[in-house]
């Protein structure tokens, strides 16, 4: 089996994680999974949503978008149509609950983060992307907070990052790019913390059922995609902006 | 760890599948997973949607809804806030990508099979029930297609079903109520064929991340009871009705 | 003439009004007319929409739903279309008049009735039915209130209950199930209170105009109808349920 | 008893019909109750909504709105809003219902006419005023067809107009205004045939219960309004413009 | 060239403004430009919207809206489409600034005025002649705020009028109508204050550029044209209403 | 006077053209005016919209958004509101009739070109950026389809380009940047030919009325800056790229 790409079973496509991409974000972060990038910003605001007024604690809350054009076709501008679709807030909820799971909100003081995950241009795993870029947004934005001293103690309390790997032709294969997406029998995007615990797994036969010895070779693909991950959003922190 | 149910950790709660519950729908089946009640209806019409036409094939869609009082808490009415939320448009994906996968398309001849699932009753697990239930209406919406002669072969390729798994109180657990699902750490639903395949596992970690050797410990726990669920299936199906 | 249903022109279908349906609601009923299923909730909120606030009295509101395929083809689901009908709207506004009639708003305290109406299987007269139904799921619910020591005196002022009947091939008939609605020349929905009064009366011709003795023809049946329906009503709520 | 307006309790306000208010429609009304002012249009488009394609018959439909500033105070806008509210569905589709009963659809041929009623001021009755008033639109759309010989016979069945009925104080008044309608106990629209036949009555208790001998008095007062309205659409009809 | 209605190039269409055209609002005017005609409504409500709030001053708001059968051929409701059109937005926000420019907000006190411009039949420049009228209701509705003493001082800093100019046949002509304005290569539209200073311009060239000399030509006849409708408004403000 | 940025007051901003910015669209170009940036993309395809159906010409149309952290605070997400804001329609009418200025829709074949603009980062002059910007990528999508064999004929009949110029404490200046366009007291968008025509003026007094001399001195700054935008769209469209 050879990659449409040219790639190692186990090779990620070339990751590269921009700070301060836009101005006015408290985060912003262009994060690129070879083809693939997204404008993740992470955005400060005092207060949380009612269902949380007066108990101390702080909230973050994603959204996700595509640009009409970041596809091959066009697709029609949710904005638009007057909703967004299925595959956005299901993708949009998964962000949020990643990266909630970073974060203890008990230290954030009453603050709202929102997270914008805005794909400029698709070539699959666009969710991941948007999450390993999210996490290191949310990371400036939460070095803000604490210089405002607006924090109640540290809120950080894993990296999380995700990546996606599938069954190709018979293979599993990490990093899926959209041809071997749109063709896979199996997708399976994984998010973890770099301490190596789940945060989120969801995996879809395409074609064929897919076996347990099968789900064991991906979830390893992808915990090893993983730690390379990891040390490309802690590569990306350390850098003067 | 007791359960709040007193049930065992692999024990299912008493499932209850009813042919026939309402009298218009090709298929018709109240599914009952201990207090969860789920009405599933299959309907047939003839033609496909826009994107399938003239490639002589059919298809399948489903949509997901809960009664404003299933729950504990009255929810709003979906239809008069003008639109579905991001939990139940990710439902009615998810039991659609899991009944398409029960059929062969192009042995359905140019049909729509519309899955409807209405809760009428809330008790945790409602997605599983669901598509448990669901796939049991489907098989009688085909039979009667068979009858009328409206097929092009066998369109059953698998018999699909699904469960919930958790970890509750640091233990697996098998198909979760509501108390459970409320405090569980993690929280693991699976979809399989009768042949033992994967065709969706979505797991969450709602505290502390999950481990690789507690995904295992789930992924039996839910082969199990799902074993126990295709021949729940079987026996609604021989039901005379 | 004979009534598709064989039933004599001034009798009712096969009435049932079965309590604690569900087990969430503060007052749960399915209502049967036949053929047509209902099941009526009376969710109760403390609180008052904001043009009642400080007045000290209640509220009550209804909305009306059907099922997809509570009916021979299958319906579009209101909430995928992104808004109620027309005529959904006229219902829940008639079911939700005709329940106040029932209250003196100044004994519920500032409190919320919430009545939902959901047709799970529709044969003619849903909103009759649901009427009918829901006055029972309402004094479930009052007691509840009654037993909090949330009201403020006996809001209870007189029962209430809806009939149809109409005009099949030239004979009023009483309580139309489909068949004879569809083909009825005119239709009206009438709705009293136990001691022989008005709330409600909605007559529409469906083909030739209809005349006043026609009218009266019919509002006689119609009471003839109620007081069994009344008397139905009252069997209900002595059950031990 | 004296009604605010000092009228007698079977007078009507002052009735006016303009026909030709406006220039573009086919039929164009403005329709005077006293106070309440409405612009009725009927507009003629050729062709018919699927549901009716290919059938040789013809189709009528009606909508209604109001200005937002119509009444004493300011309405938002239901454009702006985003939804017609439940009343004016409810009135549109009793407009729509009345006028149907007026035409024989197979003479019509496949046309579709479109009545839009519009409240510019509101004083009560605005959905009285508006059939009665949409009546004579219509008739002088019909003119037009006849004379472009797009008609396939003699579509008019028969005059429909409509009147309220109430109990204001006790007592059985004619064609109620806002200050009336808003302390009226019972609160009845009729539509009525020119031959004396109904094609609707919609009765509403706002208060206590009314009796089956109140409804006779109202129909009978309504009956007599009804004869003086048949004979202003006459007189407006004749009336060269 | 000459016109399709005869008139010489700067020569506006017979001008009317007719006050308390409806009864309920605080301001209220029938503006016609020809056989444009618009119903133009001032509504007071004490109170600002929250962007305001605390700061002790007003604000001015405006809807825009034409009925469906104003034109030449019937327009589907905006109420029942769901949504405003982009062409109605526009206008509707172009009619706020201009008047908002007429005002000293903090004169205003803590009170919103609604402006509503209904157009009841078009025929070219339903915009300014909204503007025009909708400016004379203002006028009547501060009259009234004045009376109430709810006024902080004089809030009219200018008047306001607009009208619209145009290349007609490579011809500059004031005031267009509906047969002018269709077939213009250039349509301007142009507020000013009664002291010859811009407020809006906002020009489009429908066919070929228009060149920097066609601008100063029409903005000439903008001048002059508005001239005479600043004399008309202050006629109609002088009648005793 | 001193602009907040230093420049001259007849100075642009430093304006970048990017072309072949994202990969997927037929035409895509950043623009960037100083701080503010754009991605402008031209999509194509084949058919036109019904009301131009087989009259052998093409259409265009254009769509505008901005990502909710493009700006200083946090804008809801249009798509998540359900619908676009009036300033986005304005903005985006602007952008779709100043483009189509610039084709012969005739020599287009029947094929569709959408614009889209979305702001990735703003700081004043988004709308006319864009369409500065779109101009680029609607030329590159031409020559596909020019390669293609899919035109008539040349459909290109002038460049068009924008710029915005202002009054700022009293002094007429080019190119407003955010802080220059929150505190100016006249705002006016010019949208221009390559020749000197005008496509659009849309001019604004936020505070004071502008006068005669001051939109002269303002048009002759926008003549003078589109001559460079102009010239900087070729030399951009001259890149080997």
């Amino acid at each position: 089996m050879i990659r449409p790409s040219g790639r190692a079973a186990d090779e990620l496509r070339q990751i590269r994680i921009t700070r301060n991409y836009t101005k006015h974000a408290e985060g912003s972060v262009l994060v690129e999974f070879g083809e693939t990038k997204v404008i993740c910003t992470a955005s400060v605001e005092s207060g949380v949503p009612r269902f949380l007024k007066g108990q101390g604690q702080g909230w973050l809350t994603a959204e996700y978008g595509m640009l009409p054009r970041a596809t091959g076709s066009r697709n029609q501008r949710e904005a638009s149509r007057g909703k967004q679709g299925g595959r956005t807030l299901e993708i949009q909820r998964l962000i949020g609950r990643s990266l909630r799971a970073a974060l203890d909100m008990g230290k954030l003081g009453e603050n709202t983060i929102y997270i914008d995950c805005d794909v400029i241009q698709a070539d699959g795993g666009t969710r991941t992307a948007s999450i390993t870029g999210a996490m290191v947004a949310l990371l400036d934005a939460l070095k803000l907070l604490k210089k405002r001293g607006a924090l109640k103690g540290e809120p950080l309390k894993q990296m999380v990052a995700a990546v996606s790997v599938g069954i190709f032709q018979g293979v599993p294969v990490l990093d899926l790019d959209y041809p071997e997406d749109s063709a896979a029998e199996t997708d399976l995007n994984v998010v973890m913390t770099s301490a190596g615990g789940f945060i989120e797994i969801q995996g879809t036969a395409e074609g064929a059922p897919f076996q347990p010895e099968e789900l064991t070779a991906m979830l390893e693909l992808a915990r090893q995609g993983l730690q390379q991950l990891f040390e490309l959003q802690q590569a990306a922190l350390q850098d003067a902006v």
